[in-house]
């Protein structure tokens, strides 16, 4: 069913955005709720259904969402529903929604879960850093929708959701930072506490509970409520560019005082990369994560950054079950991911 | 002092012996000391000197040590005392010895080191798995300088020595046997109990006291009182006979089942020793056994087993502090040992 997927390359991994070459993407998305119909967790089938409809049919007078994909869950294989999650287009929590579905834009730029635990999570995708370009699409987007859909607003609070966490402005920004630099200087231990001071929180690559490996990691406003939207963006505009800084400061001190051991790192890695037969998920991550920078400090052939990126999302196991095409133990999976690989890198 | 041994190539690396595969080399040595002089631990100045000219004169006449070298060890830097231990030329200990000396013939074949623990040690090295012939050549050594040299014997006892562990025959035979097909089956533990238990012992490549790494061990022989020369060869040479043939299934069993894992394994360490810029002295060696399997196993592209023989001596501390020329810390050499391993496999 998602077969056309498989080939297809997400445009927010396009690595065209700016400073692309520490933030991976920038993601924005906004929890609402349909008024007058229960919240998710205590809705009835017939009150899921309702939902999906309304939201389905308003999409098609939507500019944005044209040639959109709408999937219903429950059709999907557990491979497939895993695929989406790998892909950033659903939550890991979405297939345990008694009828949840998503609606998929081209390119994969914008992603609308239904009945996960709002009725809607409105998500746009994209590639670097781009808050406020991505804001102007999401806002512009949920304007559209509330057009047709009587959304639950209390005066108060804002937008009501499922989780208090979410009330206010339901919104959730991140950006995907690729920060090695700062982890090779240990000053991710010093940092991540400094987050939580300003309201913000670091997740790891793969959403809400994953740990943090490759030096990935996913910087998001933690506060939803009591600022408005363009505050919200605004501060983490501000942080991320803080860190990204750091980053690059910590960049060129490599550059400049360049050693026999950093050089080794990179160049081992990479020799592994292109040589094993056999590797893991996490060792890929951990690995492809130094030879990004290893190819970005020009300690390693350049390879273009958009296919480093597409390689952090289709090494996933789901992903590549999609590719070999049939279901295939973890074993099966780590030779299959290492010949995807060294094809990547040819 | 040393340098032509720098360049130079011991004979007993060039894997023409046999079982190369498998027997990296067979060395046999006596201990012998002279008659009515002091052993020499407790021996004077003069009594050492006096030893030292006994044997040194009488080695012109023995024509298998013609345009042998000999080397005051007091003569020699730190440098080049380590080169001649790592080298399998001298002990470790006879750089201890108030002095001590070694005379080295053509192509390193034969040592004669002299005032170490006994008046004399008299080793003579050989490619593979050779214990019959070495022993021809050492025995017949031997007759000559007993021509000369009168040896300190007792009729009850045999060979008088230093050390009663070798009062007897005199005679230490061993085997370096490369096993990392039982390495990897997980047969070693089994093994070297039972060697002890038929009056063997196993140790390290680099010695009495070093513990075993790379699957390198050296089996010898534990006793050397109450037998004949021959029969304590004849022992060795069944025990060692043994081994080779365990070694032998295993790796045709690997041939048979060879898997990913298993290629992974050798690919890995290839890429490794091929691509790190800094490498230190026991990764190489543990990386050397790896890709020395995976080339016997055709599993990694062919090179010469007597390369792989000569790198396991000169990626050594002392060696590549000779081949660098200058004194240099271990971040240097581990960088200068890539750089060498780099240019053996190219």
């Amino acid at each position: 069913m998602l077969e056309k997927y498989v080939n297809e390359f997400p445009e927010w991994l396009n690595a065209k955005g700016k400073f692309a070459d520490i933030a991976v993407s920038t993601r924005i998305r906004l929890a609402r709720n349909i008024k007058d119909i229960p919240f998710a967790y205590w809705a009835s089938m017939r009150d899921l259904k309702r939902t999906t409809d309304m939201i389905t049919s308003c999409i098609e007078n939507i500019d944005m969402l044209k040639n959109s994909d709408i999937i219903t869950i429950n059709e999907l294989s557990n491979v497939e529903k895993q695929f989406l999650v790998e892909r950033h287009l659903i939550s890991p929590e979405l297939p345990s929604s008694k009828f949840g579905s998503v609606v998929i834009s081209e390119k994969e730029m914008i992603s609308i879960m239904i009945n996960e635990e709002d009725h809607l999570r409105i998500q746009v995708l994209s590639s670097g850093f781009n808050l406020f370009d991505t804001w102007k699409i999401l806002s512009s987007l949920d304007d559209k929708l509330s057009f047709n859909l009587p959304y639950a607003y209390s005066f108060n609070f804002g937008y009501l959701t499922s989780c208090p966490t979410n009330v206010g402005t339901g919104l959730r920004a991140s950006v995907m930072l690729h920060i090695p630099g700062l982890s090779l200087a240990n000053k991710i231990e010093k940092l991540l506490p400094a987050l939580s001071k300003l309201g913000m929180v670091s997740r790891g690559f793969y959403g809400e509970k994953s740990e943090s490996f490759g030096d990935l990691f996913q910087v998001s406003n933690q506060i939803t409520l009591g600022k408005r939207e363009e505050e919200l963006i605004e501060e983490l505009q501000k942080t991320v560019s803080q860190i990204i800084s750091y980053e690059q400061e910590e960049r060129e001190l490599l550059k400049k005082h360049g050693s026999f051991q950093l050089e080794d790192r990179f160049k081992r890695a990479y020799a592994l990369l292109l040589n094993a037969k056999v590797i893991p998920s996490k060792e890929a991550i951990e690995l492809l994560s130094v030879v990004r920078l290893g190819i970005l400090l020009d300690l390693l052939p350049p390879t273009p950054l958009e296919r480093l990126n597409r390689l952090l999302i289709i090494i996933q196991p789901a992903h590549l079950q999609m590719v070999v095409g049939k279901p295939s133990g973890p074993d099966k999976r780590d030779i299959v991911r290492a010949e995807l690989i060294h094809k990547e890198f040819l």
